[in-house]
């Protein structure tokens, strides 16, 4: 029985407690702008801080940048009038760029979470080696990083978003790609630095593209109580995540939410993975188009734009791939009971086609017998599971958890 | 972007800290008195405190007979000799009842989590109405509690382990016991107070079986450092729990785990649940004994009896629930990437037999080609999946995280 309630610490230092509360006021301007008009009162109630402190720790984020304040506002209840606090549009900020399989994109979001700048390549990355496709990437983060300096935007790190296994900096597998073994971190971070002489080097981290997309959609989604879901965006393949109380659940070697490869006939098609019969060969974006008897030019659009012109092929392509969708979902469903699944990727425009399948294999088969009582559960992802702002998110979380490290 | 460290409370007062110092030392007493012997000066190095608050704290803990000390002992460090101190064998403790399908067991554990009493009676509990069932647990759980009392030994609570979706103190469904939202605490309380007359009613929580015995396994298993695992146990059904980061991970409506329902083949045979094809029918114990062509009499223990002695059919029957089990398996390992899968109850026994064609559809199916790499990852329950202790375990952490709440 090694239950671990940590000890009580000894108390903290002064600094480190400063730091922690410039965190938090700033974190709470931020919430509170998305809703209405930050006040320093109104701030102070919601951080369980005094009225002074709250000020003077409002003072120390205007000088270093981080806030902005603008115009007086009554805010209804007594006392003297506020100024409006806001995060500020302009210094730190993130840079996420996402290398999937045939398009790079590329986001720098600001300290609210806003995405300011965005770049978008639609290429097959598949053709070329990996150094290439990195550099390739690092060509349209450097001209991003260019558009963000004029709106006076910084970012102080950069994440990658890959489509496959991650780990320590380098792409352990990715079946899609065909990439094994890829530093690529390091190979970004090098072909970046090589494009922008006298700069200071930008920090690098990477992480599953699906991890991101769900973070971005826990994030921005207005998921509202949902705290604890399933995340599936279909694209080439499929990538999934997991996230559990508002966490990423990353697994024992970082390789958790492969719902793609998760089987649906032993004895299927065999699948780049090495394995057979999995989920991406039934309901992956090939097999879609394949099953719908669309070549690669008309792609996905070419899809929604034949199911919902009622093209029976069509129509029964994608409800074939929503029923096997559901049966894997039921499974999922059945070992982690989460709050909702949400379906991005290509699944977000097939929706109309793809939901009532997969809703009614769910309906049957989790046990609980909650899964349509609950309604609502299975949902289209808002923000099409979009890894390039969850990686600049994650980017700007550092720089909201310790202000005072990245002012300058 | 809702990230949310906690803001730094105000100092928490005296009375706090001092009975969370309590708690630190009786866990490191019990801790090390695992390995070797616990001095004053070895619990003070393990948890921070000083030698002299630890003293305190011990003389608190003696006086209110959580711990006991012993004779003289040499450290073999600097110093003087310190008597070595245990955690009680009498007072507090905790009582666990699990309720199966065939069977009762009841377990009561002292504060150093070793199991003192245990009963347990074969019988069906599909045969009666679920206030019967209860009734004779309670009935069961009574005369454990003499035995109890005997060893001086006094349960604070008590906790029932059922095979089925537990929530709020009812079970909402446990298909294999035909239960459908049965009050179970409540029924279960009624009848254990009505035959202890004159004695203190015991507070009595529930639990899914699969879950404490999970948890049984993480406290009691000697896993090491594996803190996120999958656990299955073979019974009638097939239950499973997930352990991640050494927590319970009971999912939105308190239901996750349920690895018995995940679908295997989706035209296979009707599953009580009401779904078809589900793990339960293939490697559920019913089914292994069906391949095998044993009826309800020889049982699991001719079934091992006979695959030992190289029984063709017997062989083939585990074999075959082994291949379904890793199929399953090598889907939500793909989905959680644990750091192991433990299986328990029935499957315990089979190893030799179950486990080589599970590992194998790991081996292939697992994305990451980690699997056979890694090694050891598929394990067998150290303690055959038992509930009953974790369940009682269970009670005597609440008495471990406050001492002073249950001191007489």
């Amino acid at each position: 029985m090694k239950s671990t309630p940590a000890p009580l610490g000894p108390k903290a230092d002064k600094d480190t407690v400063r730091r922690n509360n410039l965190s938090l006021v700033l974190r709470a301007v931020r919430d509170v702008g998305e809703a209405g008009e930050a006040t320093r009162a109104g701030v102070a109630a919601r951080v369980g801080l005094t009225r002074a402190a709250v000020s003077s720790l409002v003072e120390q984020l205007l000088d270093i940048g981080f806030l902005t304040e603008s115009g007086k506002t009554f805010s209804g209840q007594a006392g003297r009038p506020g100024t409006a606090l806001k995060v500020a549009r302009t210094g730190p900020a993130g840079i996420g760029v996402e290398i999937n399989i045939d398009y790079v994109s590329v986001c720098v979001v600001d300290l609210a979470g806003t995405g300011r700048v965005r770049q978008t390549e639609h290429l097959d990355n598949r053709g070329a080696p990996p150094g290439e496709v990195l550099a390739r990437a690092a060509r349209i983060a450097a001209r991003t990083l260019e558009s963000a300096r004029e709106q006076d935007l910084h970012p102080v790190g950069a994440a990658l978003g890959l489509p496959g296994l991650v780990r320590g900096g380098s792409v352990h597998q990715a079946p899609n790609l065909g990439w094994n073994r890829v530093p690529a971190e390091e190979l970004f971070a090098n072909a970046l630095d090589g494009l922008r002489p006298g700069r200071t080097a930008l920090a690098v981290r990477s992480e599953n593209e699906a991890n991101l997309a769900a973070l971005a959609e826990l994030w921005f989604g207005g998921l509202d109580k949902v705290r604890s879901f399933l995340y599936l965006t279909g694209e080439i393949g499929v990538g999934g995540a997991l996230v559990i109380d508002g966490e990423l659940l990353r697994g024992a070697h970082g390789f958790a939410g492969e719902i793609g490869h998760v089987v649906v006939d032993p004895a299927g098609p065999e699948c780049r993975c090495g394995s057979r019969g999995c989920l991406e060969q039934y309901a992956g974006q090939a097999a879609l188009l394949r099953a719908a008897g669309i070549d690669g030019a008309g792609g996905v659009a070419e899809l929604e734009r034949r199911a919902r012109a009622g093209d029976a092929r069509a129509v029964a392509a994608v409800d074939g791939a929503g029923r096997m969708l559901g049966r894997v979902l039921s499974g999922a469903v059945n070992l982690l009971d989460p709050d909702a699944v949400v379906l991005g990727g290509i699944y977000r425009g097939l929706m109309p086609w793809l939901s009532p399948p997969a809703d009614e294999e769910l309906t049957g088969r989790v046990v609980s017998g909650l899964w349509s009582r609950d309604g609502g559960r299975l949902r289209a992802s808002s923000v099409a599971g979009d890894a390039a702002r969850g990686a600049a998110a994650l980017v700007v979380r550092d720089v909201l958890t310790d202000p005072v490290a990245y002012a300058w």
